[in-house]
């Protein structure tokens, strides 16, 4: 990892000696409220590391309050079921004697999604841990699908299915610590740009754990019979069930590759480069647009060009024929490829490539870690996505980052707004916008609050939508209430109300 | 149009001479039970012609039920909306008069989705017909989408986009005479086999009219605010809301083809080469398998061969690579193309092709109207559709193709039953099943109704769904009770009851 301080100063941004997050043992956290039943006492923990460890996810607000030693609303016990039947015990139980059950797959959520701070009209709140529930239980190899507990990570479902030559391809940013029980709750996006790339695009059924009872959705390809009932489970964030497991599709490891890094001088070109290879059926695996300062930080270009990250893969065919023309289609957009378009077939060339790509993809995946590293440092740093229309997006790049250095040099000193596209359609991009400022020590919440409202004004505004993959938890409530039309709210209201009658499951996020 | 004695004698069918439909003015309708508020009357009509047209869809027991006068319960009223406010007071009225309201886009419904038999607790009962919401309202020319009316028709929308050089490229069976509300609302497929070929994937908003009030989703080309509420109202079927308008993704008219006509001597060898182009990433267009049975009927092959027709397109770039790929799989299955992979660019070569591939599309447009005319001759003639994963798809094949023709040879005094893909996934493929067989005046729907219960056993047995594209309706109810978890269904139910508290949108259909 780059040193945070060289990093920072690279940037012009001063920061402070890194801070050390308290010790969990150190905290002083409230006494549990509730005691399990004895049935269930065995999957329970009140230990001060896993009250702690369960308060937060991973948003920029998390880690600034973990250092700062505030959790005042651990959960009282954190459950870890061994299997469905101890999902719907606890669900139970929790219903029963009106205690709060917050789901939790790998806590990566930079929504507020697994945060138990519930109010006080429950009896207490338990966080409902899956890590158990971590096995690929059956892979179907003709149909290239398998059944998967809710509970298992992206690493670890994926060691499991390498032995078969296969791959779920399922790559969120959060992939290390993220399960699919959680990529399912909250619609995650995997990092190919285009096709399928979103987990809703992999589902043949879910089993969820409701407190109305179990819903298992029927395994088929494809379905017209009646609204998809795994649709009304993709996305509910926790707050309509449990997803103990699914089948999912799975494919076979990729052979062919092709890859170019495209630079272009104007925003603008790169933009409309983007817009023609989203729109020429060529599906892209990858498609990321980085603008000259996301191109500097993440991928060392330090011309000032925005740079156009393209690549394709397969693991059937070559991918000459596709590759040629994405260069073909940049180049008609003044793009210009200064390392050439490079291919290569795993089976006749197994060593990893190098170059802005790579160091993209490695930067892509240490990101968190420096995120970190940073806060630490008092700096405030966070990202934000929406997805819009091609018609929309020049008015809200304008506005996301004219309001976003506004607010900034409102209240901070300055601060630099970047972004790219993470995930493209044929009508418009996935725009993600990261921004890196000094932090006060004390304020960098305010400061991150007044940014972040800012953004998402512009964002709905503009024609945005308040999150395209990270979700809405208790963060974008708010802005979710204006973007959500009354009468689906109260559609969903009214199915939370016939499954969870005692809305126990995780209240205050989404609805 | 092939004269029907002729290609039923092929058959060894024997028919009778063709029965003429009664003439609507000669019905004897039951008197219309309702009258409408003053500011209505104006668009509804009480005519024969339109409560006899307006009482069915296009499902064999439809025809026939047509052609026998049997017209028991025909809507009091058909109204035709001029505007979305039209469709906002002809809901008001209903629910203030317990009248139940039956949307009806094209009638092409073969699942009895449009009736109007609701049962002796409603007033009365009006058809609402979309037909003067037929406009297309807007494109974005950048993004590539349009602003649709749910009332416009295939052609009609096709009509309105040509000029553009834009197609929505959405071609059901039913393409004619269907609409767009008519497509969202049960979820229609394209003819298309891979890649977006759903209706469902090429929404970018819905404009829907619950009694609750109008639900319009943001638009955007994705979102991951919550569970999608598109997909609420995709597949709903009329009950919870009438689609008035919808923004869809639109395409360049595609330049470049190729295409193939295959042959197999072993179904089993078929299969496997359509898994392996399912499987293989390479997205054909059309990718249709037709037994010896349906390829001798549909493409005029007469050797016993089964015929795998598959093709690709592109506005963007030549399909070479593609084509040739997936010809290579096919050999490699032992498929043999007599004819060679035809390419071509209509940019050099405007002529339309002949061959296999374009007798079945000849015969794939025709297959209705032919089906209309053997129905009068008192054929027993219908289709039905699922899906499956590809581990089930043998134990299905053989188990409705026994079925249904055990229940044929009891009932009757045999038929034919035929097979193919329409639409197929990486984990599955969607086998569509013809029945032709002998009728017996005055008994064709008993025969019918034991055929299509023993097919229907056969596939939840085996693992389809009860329908993939034909939807629910009330044809396919009492499968779809046992196919849906209960939890969904009780989810479902919620959600009616929160945007249609009078229950009067559709009764009878789906829930």
């Amino acid at each position: 990892m780059e040193e945070p301080a060289a990093f920072l100063a690279g940037l012009g941004i001063e920061c402070g000696p890194p801070r050390e997050a308290p010790h969990p043992d150190d905290l002083a956290l409230p006494a549990p409220r509730v005691t399990p039943p004895g049935a269930l006492a065995h999957l329970c923990s009140s230990a001060n590391w896993d009250r702690a460890s369960h308060s937060y996810g991973k948003a920029f607000r998390d880690v600034v309050r973990g250092l700062r030693g505030e959790l005042p609303h651990p959960p009282d016990l954190v459950v870890f079921p061994a299997g469905e039947q101890d999902v719907v015990d606890v669900l139970d139980w929790c219903a029963r004697a009106a205690v709060a059950a917050v789901p939790y797959g790998g806590g990566s959520s930079v929504v507020g999604g697994v945060e138990c701070a519930v109010g006080e009209k429950y009896a207490g709140v338990v966080s409902i841990d899956l890590a158990r529930l971590d096995r690929v239980v059956e892979v179907d190899e003709m149909s290239r699908a398998a059944r998967i507990q809710g509970g298992a990570t992206g690493p670890g479902l994926e060691d499991q299915l390498r032995p078969r030559g296969l791959t779920l391809r399922h790559f969120p940013q959060s992939f290390e610590f993220s399960t699919l029980g959680g990529w399912l709750a909250t619609r995650s996006a995997g990092h190919y740009a285009t096709g399928p790339t979103h987990i809703d695009d992999f589902v043949e059924s879910l089993r969820v754990v409701t407190p109305a009872g179990v819903a298992e959705s029927r395994r088929v390809p494809a379905s017209g019979a009646g609204p998809s009932p795994d649709r009304l489970f993709l996305g509910s964030e926790g707050v309509l069930g449990i997803i103990t497991e699914a089948w999912v599709r799975v494919q076979r490891l990729p052979r062919f590759r092709g890859s170019a890094a495209v630079h272009f001088a104007d925003f603008a070109d790169g933009v409309a480069a983007t817009r023609a290879l989203a729109q020429s059926g060529l599906y892209p695996s990858n498609c990321r647009l980085l603008d000259a300062g996301e191109a500097a930080i993440a991928a060392g270009v330090n011309d000032g060009s925005h740079l156009l990250v393209v690549g394709f893969e397969s693991a059937d065919h070559p991918v000459r024929a596709e590759m040629e023309r994405a260069a073909e289609l940049c180049g008609d957009h003044g793009g210009v490829i200064p390392d050439g378009v490079r291919l290569r077939d795993a089976a006749e060339d197994p060593a990893p490539e190098q170059g802005p790509a790579e160091r993209w993809r490695h930067s892509f995946l240490r990101a968190p870690y420096l995120r970190d590293a940073l806060v630490r440092r008092g700096v405030v740093v966070e990202t934000f996505e929406t997805a819009c229309t091609w018609d929309h997006f020049e008015e809200l790049h304008h506005s996301v980052v004219g309001d976003v250095a506004a607010a900034l040099a409102e209240i901070s000193s300055g601060g630099w707004v970047t972004c790219r596209f993470t995930h493209l359609y044929p009508d418009g991009p996935a725009p993600y916008f990261t921004v890196l400022a000094p932090g006060v020590v004390g304020a960098e919440l305010e400061i991150w609050d007044q940014v972040k409202a800012a953004a998402a004004e512009a964002i709905l505004r503009a024609g945005g939508t308040i999150t395209h993959h990270h979700a809405v938890g208790r963060e974008h409530r708010p802005w979710y209430r204006r973007q959500a039309a009354e009468p689906f709210v109260a559609a969903l209201r009214a199915a939370k109300e016939a499954l969870d009658p005692q809305q126990v499951l995780n209240p205050g996020v989404l609805l």
